[in-house]
């Protein structure tokens, strides 16, 4: 997933990371730390869910303290510290309080995140143990293990990064992410951290992060669900020497997007059951909103993802969630392909076909496009298949 | 189910029905009529799907045509004539048609209704066997049949019918309906048929079905799927001499009532892999629409219902829930019940009720309420459990 570069939140220069293990989860890594050796703009997108998690509150009092600046990010996972009420609030404060104190940098450039169970309350001696732990553990080569110290039960560590040769010179960018789905019954759930050794200033970062964002961790889904403690951070350090300005957004929004995309798309991968990704391509919109908005009522429906789960070339399926999505919509104009394969066009069943789409439909990886007919805007989105197994890690009783 | 009265749409005077095979389904029987012995006023709501089937967009048209009035429905299972063309538009015409001439009644007054799967044209000869055989074999007697006749794989057929005291006179009102969640691969899913004996205005039997069919076939969800072919038909024939004007309104309502929610809670019942039914209560709302969203959302989410069918008490699923569905949402005024065992309540967790809420959850009945802490509003959904029997169905192939 790199271009020749190591992979992850080190990759940028100027940054140094850790995982290490404090006892949160019953087994491996659960504490991370990311820091930069100089102080970074910062740009965070957070969970539109009302109910937001203690971190989530915290490092958005943070940033806006700090006006967009960062040194660290430090995160546990085996409890999402959400729905935890005014202990709750503490915890996090005094997990960036802490990182503040090992590290001797400012409590506004410490941002927090959280992920786990929700309804806990952190073990704040175990928290500690661990910040103390990583913040000695922090090296040049400690991306893999943060990596690794945010998942829950992902099957898999996502971290990827990019070299970008651009006009206004050489840079790198690198990120980690964690799972979706809930990974372990009332896990919370989406985060992603994204480094670059660009130097950007806060607000052109925020934008930046805000676009790749909207296009790529935006556009998965496993299940529909949006968690209490999902956010996405960014941290610019320009150790690079390489400075991006407005006129330079397009080259940061698509190195951004070179590290994002794939994250995203691997946190699909590993969604929960999951045997294949789907992209889901919806075409014909009259607007990218009614794109969009198709695109994530199919990737939502449970008789498409079980089709698909089954091999099953369903174009009836596809139609009926289009139709039903709240958006314009014509039948007589509108097609679903498979791949390349053509099974509705023109009001019109290409059963012939079927066949060769059940053949198609044994890849991992799937497209699947649906034209609503009705315009030109068009949105993609990415999901997973629906498998027994899903219902069976989530019908689990907790203990 | 019933007062005291025969099941179903022909436990009301003056309607006789029959249900026939003919070989639309591999196996069963597969072709229902209903028919008032006097012409009668007619109410309908169909599926909002954009992808509507043919006999969908032929009913509205005869509706309209007849201004309110019709004398008969006809229905097929085992081929919903959805995404059909022209050809699907001629053949749900004919269907009208060939009952038009086999009952001698006026062609205006006949509805049509299919259910099956999507994307197959009918066989005309058989739904003219099937029209003969049925017009033979109307009868008072003929309710139960009809009822069988509409089912693709529900597991058992849903009849209701209720006798109504009022300050009016006594009448009665039946019904039957057929399943929800897409109960064999692209079926295209839910139809309920309504009859009384009361005498009522088409316009006013209109507003009385709309208000209820909101309340209860609106307020169900198996999975979230609307289909190309949804619709509640009501007949209003009189019979009984007793004459309902606008002053009536709500004796109306709750006699369509009485029968529309045990039909509607009898389709969620039955859903496909279904193991409980659920009723989702959602309260404290700054309005109705802001209630019934929440509870659509919590009905819908996967987590909770594999949660509820893992017998799992996990209150956090439906806050997060609740705060991601886009309304009003106070965190720290919302509580969670299961039954009458409160879960979460003034932002912190009653967790040392767990247990109790996991021994409630081994009912086969089960209420969940969820208070949204921002107003006064509340709604009623009902859903049932997501097993990995539901997979399962919904990823074999079709064949």
């Amino acid at each position: 997933m790199s271009d020749a570069v190591e992979p992850g939140v080190t990759a940028p220069q100027g940054f140094r990371a850790a995982g290490v293990s404090c006892g949160i989860k019953k087994k491996g890594l659960d504490l991370a730390l990311i820091v930069s050796d100089a102080p970074a703009s910062a740009a965070a997108v957070f969970t539109t869910n009302r109910a937001q998690a203690a971190p989530i509150l915290v490092s958005r009092r943070q940033l806006e303290a700090s006006a967009g600046r960062a040194s660290a990010i430090v995160v546990n996972s085996g409890c999402a510290n959400a729905c935890t009420g005014p202990d709750g609030l503490k915890h996090a404060a005094a997990m960036a309080d802490e990182t503040t104190a090992a590290l001797d940098c400012d409590r506004s450039g410490v941002l927090v995140a959280s992920t786990g169970v929700i309804g806990v309350k952190l073990d704040m001696t175990k928290v500690g143990r661990g910040i103390a732990g990583a913040s000695r553990a922090l090296s040049r080569e400690g991306g893999p293990d943060a990596a690794r110290a945010i998942m829950t039960t992902d099957p898999f560590p996502k971290e990827v990064s990019a070299e970008v040769t651009s006009p206004a010179g050489t840079f790198r960018v690198g990120g980690i992410a964690k799972g979706s789905g809930m990974i372990e019954p009332i896990m919370a759930t989406m985060l992603g951290f994204v480094t670059t050794d660009a130097a950007v200033a806060p607000a052109l970062l925020q934008r930046a992060l805000k676009t790749v964002v909207d296009g790529t961790f935006n556009a998965i889904t496993v299940d529909g669900e949006c968690s209490t403690n999902d956010c996405v951070f960014a941290l610019a350090n320009g150790a690079s020497g390489v400075r991006l300005e407005e006129a330079e957004l397009a080259i940061l929004v698509d190195a951004l997007r070179r590290v994002c995309e794939p994250l995203a798309i691997g946190i699909v991968r590993g969604g929960e059951g999951a045997t294949k990704l789907v992209t889901v391509r919806v075409t014909g919109g009259t607007s990218d909103g009614d794109a969009r908005r198709a695109a994530r009522a199919i990737a939502n429906s449970l008789l498409v993802k079980t089709a698909i789960h089954g091999g099953d070339p369903n174009w009836g399926r596809l139609i009926a969630v289009a139709g039903r999505a709240g958006v314009a919509f014509e039948l007589n104009r509108a097609s679903v392909m498979l791949g390349n394969i053509v099974l509705f066009k023109d009001g019109r069943p290409y059963d012939e076909a079927a066949p060769e789409a059940a053949r198609y439909l044994k890849n991992d990886d799937i497209t699947v496009t649906v034209n609503l007919g009705a315009g030109n805007e068009l949105s993609t989105v990415w999901t997973c298949d629906l498998s027994a197994e899903y219902v069976r890690i989530n019908a689990e009783y907790r203990t």
